[in-house]
Protein backbone atom coordinates (compact mmCIF):
# COMPACT_ATOMS: atom_id res chain seq x y z
CA UNK A 1 0.00 0.00 0.00
CA UNK A 2 1.41 3.46 -0.56
CA UNK A 3 2.29 5.00 2.42
CA UNK A 4 -0.92 7.63 3.60
CA UNK A 5 0.08 11.64 4.65
CA UNK A 6 0.24 11.99 8.22
CA UNK A 7 -1.52 15.12 7.83
CA UNK A 8 -5.09 16.28 7.94
CA UNK A 9 -5.73 15.90 3.79
CA UNK A 10 -9.36 16.22 2.97
CA UNK A 11 -8.75 13.49 0.30
CA UNK A 12 -6.22 11.23 2.13
CA UNK A 13 -5.69 12.09 5.32
CA UNK A 14 -6.47 9.45 7.95
CA UNK A 15 -6.33 11.64 10.92
CA UNK A 16 -9.26 13.93 9.05
CA UNK A 17 -12.33 12.59 10.16
CA UNK A 18 -14.25 14.55 8.00
CA UNK A 19 -13.30 13.80 5.15
CA UNK A 20 -12.70 11.39 2.34
CA UNK A 21 -9.65 9.13 3.67
CA UNK A 22 -8.87 7.75 0.59
CA UNK A 23 -6.43 4.60 0.79
CA UNK A 24 -4.46 3.52 -2.51
CA UNK A 25 -2.87 0.96 -3.69
CA UNK A 26 -0.32 0.26 -6.69
CA UNK A 27 -1.15 -3.27 -6.58
CA UNK A 28 2.12 -4.26 -8.75
CA UNK A 29 0.66 -1.51 -11.52
CA UNK A 30 4.02 0.41 -11.51
CA UNK A 31 2.95 4.13 -11.75
CA UNK A 32 -0.55 3.47 -11.57
CA UNK A 33 -2.44 4.41 -8.00
CA UNK A 34 -5.64 2.62 -7.55
CA UNK A 35 -8.22 2.94 -4.79
CA UNK A 36 -11.45 1.43 -3.90
CA UNK A 37 -13.85 3.68 -2.61
CA UNK A 38 -17.92 3.60 -2.00
CA UNK A 39 -18.79 7.50 -1.52
CA UNK A 40 -20.92 8.18 1.31
CA UNK A 41 -24.14 10.36 1.81
CA UNK A 42 -22.57 13.67 2.90
CA UNK A 43 -21.09 13.88 -0.06
CA UNK A 44 -24.49 14.13 -2.71
CA UNK A 45 -24.70 16.22 -5.07
CA UNK A 46 -27.96 15.05 -7.60
CA UNK A 47 -30.31 13.13 -5.60
CA UNK A 48 -28.78 9.95 -5.00
CA UNK A 49 -25.15 10.82 -6.51
CA UNK A 50 -21.87 12.09 -5.58
CA UNK A 51 -21.83 16.10 -5.82
CA UNK A 52 -19.36 17.38 -9.39
CA UNK A 53 -16.77 19.13 -6.88
CA UNK A 54 -16.19 15.53 -5.07
CA UNK A 55 -15.69 13.79 -8.20
CA UNK A 56 -12.92 16.25 -9.05
CA UNK A 57 -11.52 15.88 -5.23
CA UNK A 58 -11.21 11.90 -6.26
CA UNK A 59 -9.92 12.39 -9.50
CA UNK A 60 -7.39 15.24 -8.28
CA UNK A 61 -6.26 12.88 -5.41
CA UNK A 62 -5.75 9.61 -8.05
CA UNK A 63 -3.36 12.10 -10.37
CA UNK A 64 -2.03 13.47 -7.25
CA UNK A 65 -0.61 9.68 -6.08
CA UNK A 66 0.61 9.32 -9.52
CA UNK A 67 3.11 12.05 -8.89
CA UNK A 68 4.16 10.15 -5.65
CA UNK A 69 4.59 6.80 -7.37
CA UNK A 70 6.98 8.97 -9.90
CA UNK A 71 8.53 10.31 -6.56
CA UNK A 72 7.90 13.81 -6.98
CA UNK A 73 5.75 16.30 -4.99
CA UNK A 74 3.60 18.69 -7.04
CA UNK A 75 0.82 20.82 -6.83
CA UNK A 76 -1.87 20.96 -9.26
CA UNK A 77 -1.66 24.06 -11.57
CA UNK A 78 -4.97 22.90 -14.25
CA UNK A 79 -7.64 20.12 -14.23
CA UNK A 80 -10.12 19.16 -16.66
CA UNK A 81 -12.78 17.32 -15.88
CA UNK A 82 -15.27 15.02 -17.83
CA UNK A 83 -18.45 14.20 -16.47
CA UNK A 84 -19.55 11.27 -18.60
CA UNK A 85 -22.42 9.57 -16.55
CA UNK A 86 -23.96 10.57 -13.33
CA UNK A 87 -22.16 8.69 -10.11
CA UNK A 88 -24.19 7.22 -7.55
CA UNK A 89 -23.06 7.03 -3.80
CA UNK A 90 -23.09 4.06 -1.62
CA UNK A 91 -21.58 1.88 -4.83
CA UNK A 92 -18.28 0.52 -5.48
CA UNK A 93 -16.55 2.51 -7.67
CA UNK A 94 -12.80 2.22 -8.76
CA UNK A 95 -10.58 4.89 -9.21
CA UNK A 96 -7.16 4.65 -11.03
CA UNK A 97 -4.48 7.86 -12.00
CA UNK A 98 -1.51 7.45 -13.81
CA UNK A 99 1.36 9.85 -15.55
CA UNK A 100 0.98 10.40 -19.11
CA UNK A 101 3.86 13.21 -19.97
CA UNK A 102 6.43 14.89 -18.17
CA UNK A 103 8.36 18.49 -19.59
CA UNK A 104 10.80 19.20 -16.99
CA UNK A 105 9.01 20.37 -13.37
CA UNK A 106 5.62 19.74 -15.86
CA UNK A 107 3.91 16.77 -15.28
CA UNK A 108 0.67 15.29 -17.08
CA UNK A 109 -1.77 12.94 -15.65
CA UNK A 110 -5.23 11.19 -16.10
CA UNK A 111 -7.28 9.85 -14.01
CA UNK A 112 -10.83 8.04 -13.55
CA UNK A 113 -13.65 7.02 -12.30
CA UNK A 114 -15.18 3.46 -13.10
CA UNK A 115 -17.61 1.01 -11.86
CA UNK A 116 -16.98 -2.30 -10.97
CA UNK A 117 -17.49 -3.66 -14.78
CA UNK A 118 -15.43 -1.29 -15.69
CA UNK A 119 -17.71 1.47 -17.44
CA UNK A 120 -16.31 5.17 -17.20
CA UNK A 121 -17.89 7.43 -15.46
CA UNK A 122 -15.74 10.33 -15.01
CA UNK A 123 -12.07 11.18 -16.06
CA UNK A 124 -9.54 13.93 -15.63
CA UNK A 125 -6.59 15.24 -17.25
CA UNK A 126 -4.00 17.64 -14.92
CA UNK A 127 -1.17 19.26 -15.23
CA UNK A 128 1.05 19.46 -12.15
CA UNK A 129 4.05 21.48 -11.56
CA UNK A 130 6.96 19.57 -9.21
CA UNK A 131 7.87 21.47 -6.17
CA UNK A 132 10.88 21.49 -4.38
CA UNK A 133 9.00 19.57 -1.06
CA UNK A 134 12.33 19.95 1.58
CA UNK A 135 12.49 23.77 -0.02
CA UNK A 136 8.70 24.25 1.19
CA UNK A 137 8.65 22.61 4.25
CA UNK A 138 11.98 24.82 5.59
CA UNK A 139 9.56 27.64 4.39
CA UNK A 140 7.01 26.90 6.30
CA UNK A 141 8.68 25.51 9.38
CA UNK A 142 10.47 29.11 8.81
CA UNK A 143 7.42 30.39 8.93
CA UNK A 144 6.01 28.96 11.82
CA UNK A 145 9.13 29.63 13.82
CA UNK A 146 8.53 33.58 12.93
CA UNK A 147 4.69 33.27 14.12
CA UNK A 148 6.01 31.58 17.39
CA UNK A 149 8.39 34.32 17.87
CA UNK A 150 5.53 36.86 17.36
CA UNK A 151 3.36 35.28 19.86
CA UNK A 152 5.95 34.69 22.75
CA UNK A 153 6.42 38.83 22.45
CA UNK A 154 2.83 39.17 22.37
CA UNK A 155 2.72 37.41 25.45
CA UNK A 156 5.38 39.43 26.98
CA UNK A 157 3.55 42.48 26.55
CA UNK A 158 0.82 41.36 28.45
CA UNK B 1 -31.05 36.46 -1.46
CA UNK B 2 -31.25 33.15 -3.89
CA UNK B 3 -33.15 30.28 -2.81
CA UNK B 4 -31.43 27.80 -0.87
CA UNK B 5 -31.72 24.17 -2.17
CA UNK B 6 -34.26 22.34 0.14
CA UNK B 7 -31.81 19.21 -0.13
CA UNK B 8 -28.95 17.19 1.24
CA UNK B 9 -26.28 18.73 -1.29
CA UNK B 10 -22.88 19.24 -0.03
CA UNK B 11 -22.51 22.28 -1.81
CA UNK B 12 -25.15 24.41 -0.73
CA UNK B 13 -27.67 22.03 1.09
CA UNK B 14 -29.02 23.46 4.49
CA UNK B 15 -29.71 20.47 5.88
CA UNK B 16 -26.49 18.91 5.13
CA UNK B 17 -24.54 19.48 8.49
CA UNK B 18 -20.46 18.42 6.54
CA UNK B 19 -21.07 20.11 3.68
CA UNK B 20 -20.38 23.78 2.68
CA UNK B 21 -23.59 25.05 3.07
CA UNK B 22 -22.76 27.55 0.34
CA UNK B 23 -24.96 30.58 0.56
CA UNK B 24 -25.33 32.81 -2.65
CA UNK B 25 -26.79 36.31 -2.95
CA UNK B 26 -27.62 37.95 -6.61
CA UNK B 27 -27.07 41.36 -4.99
CA UNK B 28 -28.28 43.07 -7.72
CA UNK B 29 -25.69 41.60 -10.34
CA UNK B 30 -28.15 40.28 -12.52
CA UNK B 31 -27.23 36.57 -13.42
CA UNK B 32 -24.28 37.00 -11.19
CA UNK B 33 -23.82 34.57 -8.39
CA UNK B 34 -21.78 36.07 -5.05
CA UNK B 35 -20.74 33.89 -2.01
CA UNK B 36 -18.90 34.99 0.75
CA UNK B 37 -17.20 32.39 2.35
CA UNK B 38 -13.97 31.16 4.74
CA UNK B 39 -13.46 27.68 4.37
CA UNK B 40 -13.08 25.79 7.38
CA UNK B 41 -10.13 23.51 8.54
CA UNK B 42 -11.78 20.22 7.82
CA UNK B 43 -11.27 20.91 4.09
CA UNK B 44 -7.60 21.29 4.15
CA UNK B 45 -5.44 20.01 1.18
CA UNK B 46 -1.78 21.43 1.52
CA UNK B 47 -0.93 23.06 5.02
CA UNK B 48 -3.00 26.05 6.19
CA UNK B 49 -4.90 25.76 2.36
CA UNK B 50 -7.99 24.48 0.57
CA UNK B 51 -7.80 20.95 -1.01
CA UNK B 52 -7.87 21.30 -4.91
CA UNK B 53 -10.95 19.63 -5.01
CA UNK B 54 -12.84 21.60 -2.57
CA UNK B 55 -11.82 24.77 -4.91
CA UNK B 56 -13.68 22.90 -7.81
CA UNK B 57 -16.16 22.59 -5.34
CA UNK B 58 -16.63 26.10 -5.20
CA UNK B 59 -16.46 26.96 -8.32
CA UNK B 60 -19.16 24.13 -9.80
CA UNK B 61 -21.09 25.53 -7.17
CA UNK B 62 -20.91 29.24 -8.28
CA UNK B 63 -21.33 28.29 -11.90
CA UNK B 64 -24.38 25.81 -10.84
CA UNK B 65 -26.02 29.16 -9.25
CA UNK B 66 -25.64 31.32 -12.71
CA UNK B 67 -27.46 28.43 -14.14
CA UNK B 68 -29.99 28.94 -11.39
CA UNK B 69 -30.30 32.87 -12.28
CA UNK B 70 -30.56 32.31 -15.83
CA UNK B 71 -33.58 30.36 -15.16
CA UNK B 72 -32.48 26.83 -15.86
CA UNK B 73 -31.33 23.37 -14.31
CA UNK B 74 -28.43 21.97 -15.58
CA UNK B 75 -25.77 19.43 -15.32
CA UNK B 76 -21.84 19.78 -15.78
CA UNK B 77 -20.68 18.41 -18.47
CA UNK B 78 -17.09 19.59 -18.14
CA UNK B 79 -15.12 21.89 -15.88
CA UNK B 80 -11.63 23.64 -15.93
CA UNK B 81 -10.23 24.95 -13.06
CA UNK B 82 -7.15 27.12 -12.99
CA UNK B 83 -5.16 26.83 -9.70
CA UNK B 84 -3.66 30.27 -9.91
CA UNK B 85 -2.48 30.53 -6.05
CA UNK B 86 -3.40 28.88 -3.09
CA UNK B 87 -6.38 29.59 -1.49
CA UNK B 88 -6.14 29.57 2.63
CA UNK B 89 -8.03 28.18 4.64
CA UNK B 90 -10.37 30.56 7.59
CA UNK B 91 -9.95 32.99 5.34
CA UNK B 92 -12.62 35.61 4.14
CA UNK B 93 -12.92 34.68 0.52
CA UNK B 94 -15.31 36.39 -2.39
CA UNK B 95 -16.90 33.18 -4.80
CA UNK B 96 -18.60 34.13 -8.18
CA UNK B 97 -20.33 32.52 -11.15
CA UNK B 98 -21.79 34.21 -14.12
CA UNK B 99 -22.72 32.77 -17.81
CA UNK B 100 -20.94 33.67 -20.25
CA UNK B 101 -22.44 32.30 -23.46
CA UNK B 102 -25.30 29.81 -24.69
CA UNK B 103 -26.06 27.73 -27.83
CA UNK B 104 -29.53 26.04 -27.42
CA UNK B 105 -29.12 23.25 -24.46
CA UNK B 106 -25.70 24.32 -23.62
CA UNK B 107 -24.72 27.30 -20.96
CA UNK B 108 -20.95 28.16 -20.31
CA UNK B 109 -20.46 29.63 -17.34
CA UNK B 110 -17.66 31.03 -15.48
CA UNK B 111 -16.17 31.55 -11.88
CA UNK B 112 -13.73 32.79 -10.03
CA UNK B 113 -12.54 32.54 -5.95
CA UNK B 114 -11.01 36.23 -5.07
CA UNK B 115 -9.45 37.38 -1.92
CA UNK B 116 -11.46 40.74 -0.40
CA UNK B 117 -8.84 42.94 -2.14
CA UNK B 118 -9.24 41.65 -5.47
CA UNK B 119 -6.44 39.35 -6.14
CA UNK B 120 -8.03 36.10 -7.79
CA UNK B 121 -7.06 33.08 -6.35
CA UNK B 122 -8.90 30.37 -9.08
CA UNK B 123 -10.77 30.15 -11.85
CA UNK B 124 -13.16 27.98 -13.75
CA UNK B 125 -14.84 27.71 -16.75
CA UNK B 126 -17.34 24.59 -17.40
CA UNK B 127 -20.21 23.53 -19.96
CA UNK B 128 -23.52 22.99 -18.83
CA UNK B 129 -26.13 21.29 -20.17
CA UNK B 130 -29.83 22.02 -19.47
CA UNK B 131 -31.91 19.82 -18.31
CA UNK B 132 -35.97 19.15 -17.80
CA UNK B 133 -36.18 19.02 -14.09
CA UNK B 134 -39.56 18.26 -14.16
CA UNK B 135 -39.52 15.32 -16.25
CA UNK B 136 -36.26 14.21 -14.58
CA UNK B 137 -38.04 14.36 -10.86
CA UNK B 138 -40.99 12.97 -11.93
CA UNK B 139 -38.36 9.69 -13.18
CA UNK B 140 -36.89 10.03 -9.89
CA UNK B 141 -40.46 10.25 -8.42
CA UNK B 142 -41.24 6.71 -10.39
CA UNK B 143 -37.90 5.13 -9.71
CA UNK B 144 -38.42 5.84 -5.63
CA UNK B 145 -42.06 4.31 -6.08
CA UNK B 146 -40.54 1.44 -7.73
CA UNK B 147 -38.23 0.70 -4.53
CA UNK B 148 -41.05 1.64 -2.29
CA UNK B 149 -43.19 -1.22 -3.92
CA UNK B 150 -40.22 -3.83 -3.89
CA UNK B 151 -39.76 -2.59 -0.40
CA UNK B 152 -43.32 -3.88 0.54
CA UNK B 153 -42.71 -7.00 -1.67
CA UNK B 154 -40.08 -7.85 0.56
CA UNK B 155 -42.07 -6.82 4.10
CA UNK B 156 -44.92 -9.01 2.81
CA UNK B 157 -42.47 -12.36 2.35
CA UNK B 158 -41.23 -11.76 5.57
Amino acid sequence: MLPARSNHCFGCGPSNRDGLRLRFYDEGLGDRALCRVSVPKRFEGPPGHVHGGIIATLLDEAMGKANKLAGIVAMTRTMEVDYLRPVPLLTPLILEGWGVRREGRKHWNTAEIRREGGEVLARATGLFIAIDAERILAALAAQNGEQATKAKRRTKRK
